[in-house]
């Protein structure tokens, strides 16, 4: 047990919870390390929503009122850390929600989505088809959801589908603590922002911000200066 | 598969085995996550030894040198990452290696020892006692190993021990990629770099490197300097 007031309890929690899921199957060990990976940026940023992830939140929540077809991929540890959270994040704004792993296999593509389904979260399902370009099977997805989708929000994935999904002229906001990362400098929009923070803080947003057109708000949008703004949190953590 | 092109593959292959570890039981579930906390401090120094962690292997080889009783401290992480570079290590050295784990039962430390032994590795091995004055399991040690040791090098692990070895007098090198763990601060000597590539570079700098007295040349480290040049290092890179 974690005592209640250590001062990292909230992240040990989440841990110790990601650590069962990937005992049941629904985390892969490769995911848990890349959690422990996120963990450690986030202790970067002090464990808090920044202000500049708070206006990056803001921003996604008017990217996703103003598309037309909006998906939400979800991976294992998505799942695994804020099925509740996506749920909630998924009535709000009616985003599809379409399961996509690095680590595929048919049995875990359904117990991902039987862990989401089991927490209210509609998923989206059928025949996949490799409709984005890459080498493994994330570049497998539903014609319907990510495959015909003018916004996808991606979350806590490495590298590479995010670029091939701009180059597909795709929107593409990326929720990752990792600033130097691919994903996150290749986004339209970076949220620097923990999981069960971010889902909460767009949720919320949603019913403040207002649709606009899609692509023309998306290119206003200076992802540079969240990624700036977030690497000089760092380096304050680190002084 | 992970892709040969792809930016991290070493990074990431080493995951893959560290996550295989995890599945025959070698590595626990929470080594595994803290791997990739480390592995997120690595990425901060850029992957690569550095000017300061490279003098401070040096200086390690100088320490381990001047021991009478060194010991190397290995867990499952360190064995699963690096029982090669253990063995070239200990034959260059003639340090003693004891297994100790903080998820520890008989049958991960024979399991820890029998990886270890496979890999050409000489371990410890007899009747444990708790003769560091800690809470928890990693206090059980053995008389002739840990227990009268004056050089302990521990790698990859968190927290309290390193302190409780320091209070009882040991030379503590600490090999630990995140500068602001309680270990690294607390070591009589941190050492800001991957294990693998600093096993490797201990026993190189032991071909050169001369003894002396071990407790005259513990006092003349200066460990906050190797700290401040990891966390300069890791601004640098977050600029």
């Amino acid at each position: 047990m974690i005592p209640k007031n250590h001062p990292r309890y909230h992240s040990l929690r989440v841990r110790e919870s990601l650590a069962a899921a990937a005992r049941s199957g629904l985390v892969s060990l490769e995911g848990l390390a890349a959690h422990g990976r996120g963990e450690a940026f986030d202790y970067l940023i002090g464990e808090r929503t920044t202000a500049s992830a708070a206006e990056a939140e803001r921003l996604a929540a008017q990217l996703i009122l103003s598309a037309v077809r909006p998906v939400f991929s979800v991976n294992g540890n998505c799942a695994a850390l804020a099925a509740d959270e996506i749920a909630i994040f998924q009535k709000r704004t009616g985003v599809a929600v379409e399961v996509n792993l690095f680590h595929r296999t048919e049995e875990r593509m359904q117990q991902v989505a039987d862990h989401l389904a089991a927490h209210g979260v509609e998923v989206l399902m059928g025949e996949c088809e490799r409709l984005v370009p890459l080498a493994h099977d994330r570049g497998l997805c539903l014609p319907e959801g990510i495959g015909s989708a003018d916004l996808i929000l991606v979350a806590l994935e490495d590298g590479d589908r995010c670029e091939a999904l701009r180059k597909m002229g795709r929107v593409v906001i990326a929720i990752d603590l990792n600033p130097l990362s691919r994903t996150a400098r290749l986004a339209t929009l970076p949220i620097i922002d923990e999981l069960t923070r971010t889902l909460p803080a767009i949720t919320e947003a949603c019913g403040t911000e207002m649709a606009g057109d899609l692509h023309t708000l998306a290119a206003s949008i200076d992802n540079q200066k969240f990624l700036a703004d977030a690497l000089r949190e760092m380096r304050e953590r680190l002084a």
